[in-house]
């Protein structure tokens, strides 16, 4: 499934080091782009990643810890500075709107792009394609959302009985659309010539301890963000904090039945996150422990 | 004067760069540390250039252009982070005030120190050692301070002079903080065994046109910090925007009898900074274009 991917800009928990920058991660769904926690310095991660301000149609914030928020107003800022003329919508938790205003009023200069201010909190934010969005509270310490983005489902053409009822080219369009179509042999119904296509699912789980709500989240999602800021050995700390480690996330994946899993959010008194990988892997097999700049793409459906 | 220098923390105007992060400079002044314009990015740049928070007491705004602050709460977060305990005084244009407020309450968090809101126009703004600090105002559309600051005047004590006197050890601290002391041989006078020593000056010239008020800030300035966001071929454009050339911050800097001088703030249609730097060493011999990190000490004292 060639262009739905993650774009990982920044992975730092809290500080930024010399690795990592705060976080910021851009879900690229074909040509619609959604932009989760941009912690400070996220235009210039951008400029590094190769990635244009006008691949942001979405923006959701987790919580307005620094770290998470911050880069925010540069994104705006540079959106203007490309002169894009667009609606962006923002969503975050609804009980920090003042955060959220004195956020995006933070600086001086001329904004082209409108600001929707989506105050959320637990359920259905958005039902429209291509991308559905939910949210649930999570357990940090100060109010936070996960998010669940689902593609609505579909119905695959089969070529063959298409073929053979003599349906082609923008008949199948009409078909799709209007669920029957008649032709000179007779009426053709969709599902006569199509089998149903589930929609794919992304889930982003930060920041947080463990709970149920993020089990929800991650149901049955191709890729799971999540999350990992610290080793099991720190466990106490990760708890004491409002947290996950490695192995949680990873227990989170396996009992959401979860296809794929990137950790992030790591600690800074970690030299690197190759024990997060190791950890997490002997419990759940598809985890990608990511640096800044890397790319995973969304597991193609299966089947 | 081991110990007085500035440290480039960013050095691009607008819109980082894959090599210039937004604005930041701190000037470290023996044990006493001002950083200014903090742009996005800051506290990163801080972790690669070395600089624990610490290093900083105190804060200049000269705009509230995205570039010259929204990194500051970053700064600020680092700094409770690593638990200061202490006062920051922070100068700001007072006319954008509001701005200002919304800026240090952009985002959740314990904060340990204490932010002194300093909303500044013309005139002294500290009078204190060790660096008074004035303001004047430039000319870049939207209110901009520029700031100079200025080591109280001292003397040179003469060791033979002290000698002669028989003033030793702890009296010679004694003499210079009272002005005289009395020896068994009769009194001696602060001026009999020193002479005068001008304090040093840094000046810090941004956003702005070439205007009186750069000219009066950087006046024998041992270090003059200044814009030249454009090369002369496009004058036009830097008076349309309200900056200067690197031509024009040389010749400020030759007219106010400065000794040395920093280029910075470049914008990105510049692939480096090469040019300026040839530019105004045409017109002033000691320049050093910056580029982010660089570090550039405070010129020995004549003589």
């Amino acid at each position: 499934m060639s262009g739905r991917e993650l774009v990982v800009l920044g992975t730092a928990s809290q500080a930024p080091t010399r690795y990592r920058n705060h976080n910021g991660y851009l879900l690229r769904w074909d040509g619609f782009g959604v932009l989760f926690d941009p912690g400070e310095g996220t235009q210039r991660q951008m400029v590094l990643a190769g990635v244009p301000s006008s691949a942001i149609d979405r923006i959701c914030i987790t919580h307005f810890h620094g770290d998470h928020c911050l880069g925010l107003p540069g994104v705006l800022a540079r959106m203007s500075l490309d002169q894009l003329d667009r609606t962006v919508p923002v969503f975050f938790p609804a009980e920090d709107r003042e955060v959220f205003d004195h956020l995006t009023n933070a600086s001086i200069g001329r904004r082209t792009v409108t600001v929707e201010a989506r105050p959320s909190d637990e359920g259905p934010l958005v039902t429209e394609p291509p991308l559905r969005l939910r949210a649930r509270r999570l357990d940090h310490g100060v109010t936070t959302l996960g998010y669940r983005l689902e593609e609505p489902a579909g119905r695959t053409m089969l070529r063959e009985r298409l073929d053979a009822a003599g349906v082609h080219g923008p008949e199948v369009g009409r078909l799709q659309r209007d669920g029957s179509i008649t032709t000179p042999a007779g009426t053709v119904r969709l599902e006569d010539v199509s089998v149903p296509r589930p929609g794919q699912v992304v889930a982003f789980v930060m920041d947080t301890r463990l709970c149920d709500a993020a089990v929800e989240l991650a149901g049955n999602a191709d890729l799971l963000v999540c999350e990992a800021t610290f080793l099991s050995g720190d466990q106490d700390l990760a708890r004491d904090y409002g947290h996950m480690t490695a192995a949680q996330a990873a227990w989170l994946a396996r009992e959401a039945g979860a296809r794929r899993l990137v950790l992030t959010h790591f600690s800074q008194r970690y030299a690197d996150n190759a024990r997060h990988a190791a950890e997490a892997a002997e419990i759940f097999p598809d985890v990608v422990a990511v640096n800044d700049l890397d790319v995973v793409p969304v597991p193609a459906r299966a089947g």
